[in-house]
């Protein structure tokens, strides 16, 4: 065999590694998807066992990021790729993280919802929780939808999003201190609304954080810590140094 | 030149560049350590522009992050290590990782505790804080020195530490709800010394993630997601395996 064919082989191979590790990944976040969904259905609803689910399922989510991380260590001991084709590795080991932490969040709302379920229903059915559950719900969808085209500008567009969801969200907040100050019977009830609240802005950071490594994963740039601005900027730049 | 040598070669020049990349890594540690101890300062001493200039200087935290995070893919892609000393290059990613969320949570800390020192000296000193305060920093500085160890043993002894700060965590959060159902007028205040704490709650976790990194580093195990005793149980196991 010639080495060329060796080296044909070899990125054939680790294609096809990736394309299972990748739709494993699109599994996990479907399933992440899912349990979020399931957790503001048990608030919403005010249905306590579904809410208790949910929680009693984040395990699995755990287990899917240690197989899949040790597939990506398998990948990279195995195929040793290189440049773009290890950014790639290093950007799914970073995307699942960040799916297991919004597992995380999601129990941490089911658990909430679970209790308080059993203890109240409001008329409004939490109006306000509902909208912002509404927009991470979307980012957490889209940011997936991103990731199986590897598609960075929708990427950008929805790590975009962040900033509604942050505006959401210290709203949110400030109107349950006011409900708490207005009747301390309020406090206790206003407390869990802030909890979900909180770990639903959280959803949004690792949903913007995905939508990153899909942009580092295409462009091989960095945009964690820079404005989402000069990310464009830079990124419009390097396109048109390419068609030049 | 022999490939034997060629592979000693390799490996010599992988080591160097390992152990550079782990100082960066003990140094970006220190840093954030450092940031940690600021914060409490500024909220204990009612130091505002303390606070400030902590909050100020996360982006330096950032910046250690996606230097090191380059540094790694650069080792991987031209020393391509395999198996164990894959393993090693990976638990530096995910440190770092942890490590600038250690900051983002020092860096809300230090809002607050700017905001707060210019409304109020309680004459505790917020007694309670400088508690759990005391303990996550703990943590953090442990987890750092059996990191440059590489002492997976003293790893999990301070993981197992994240327990007792979780039980703190809950009491103070009952406490401060009982403060606001006394009394509305503490509620503002209530609100900030429980958002303060639910960071160093999560700096604990963090600093537990870290430990964890370190016994993957050190035995190949992933540990996450199972109980402490059980990766002790499974760690006790191989090594006398390996004495067999």
């Amino acid at each position: 065999m010639e080495p060329a064919d060796l080296g044909h082989h070899i990125s054939r191979r680790f294609n096809e590694d990736l394309e299972k590790v990748r739709t494993r990944v699109l599994q996990m976040g479907g399933f992440v998807e899912q349990q979020l969904q399931h957790a503001v259905t048990a608030l919403v609803e005010g249905d306590s066992r579904l809410g208790e689910e949910v929680a009693h399922a984040d395990h699995q989510v755990n287990q899917m990021e240690v197989s899949i991380d040790e597939e990506c260590g398998r990948i990279i001991a195995m195929r040793q790729p290189t440049a773009s084709d290890l950014r790639v590795v290093v950007a799914i080991i970073k995307t699942i993280t960040d799916l297991e932490r919004i597992g995380d969040e999601v129990e941490k709302i089911a658990m909430i919802a679970s209790r308080l379920a059993s203890t109240e229903q409001p008329s409004d059915k939490y109006r306000e929780v509902r909208h912002i559950a509404r927009l991470v719900t979307d980012m957490v969808h889209d940011a997936l939808h991103a990731f199986a085209r590897l598609n960075a500008e929708e990427a950008l567009e929805i790590a975009r999003r962040d900033r509604t969801v942050d505006e959401e969200y210290e709203a949110i907040q400030r109107q349950n201190m006011t409900y708490m100050m207005e009747d301390p019977r309020n406090i206790r009830r206003a407390l869990d609304i802030m909890w979900i609240v909180r770990s639903m802005e959280r959803i949004g950071d690792h949903a913007k954080n995905i939508c990153e490594y899909i942009v580092y994963t295409v462009y091989g740039k960095d945009i964690r810590h820079i404005s989402l601005e000069d990310a464009e900027a830079q990124i419009r730049a390097s396109a048109s140094d390419r068609n030049a």
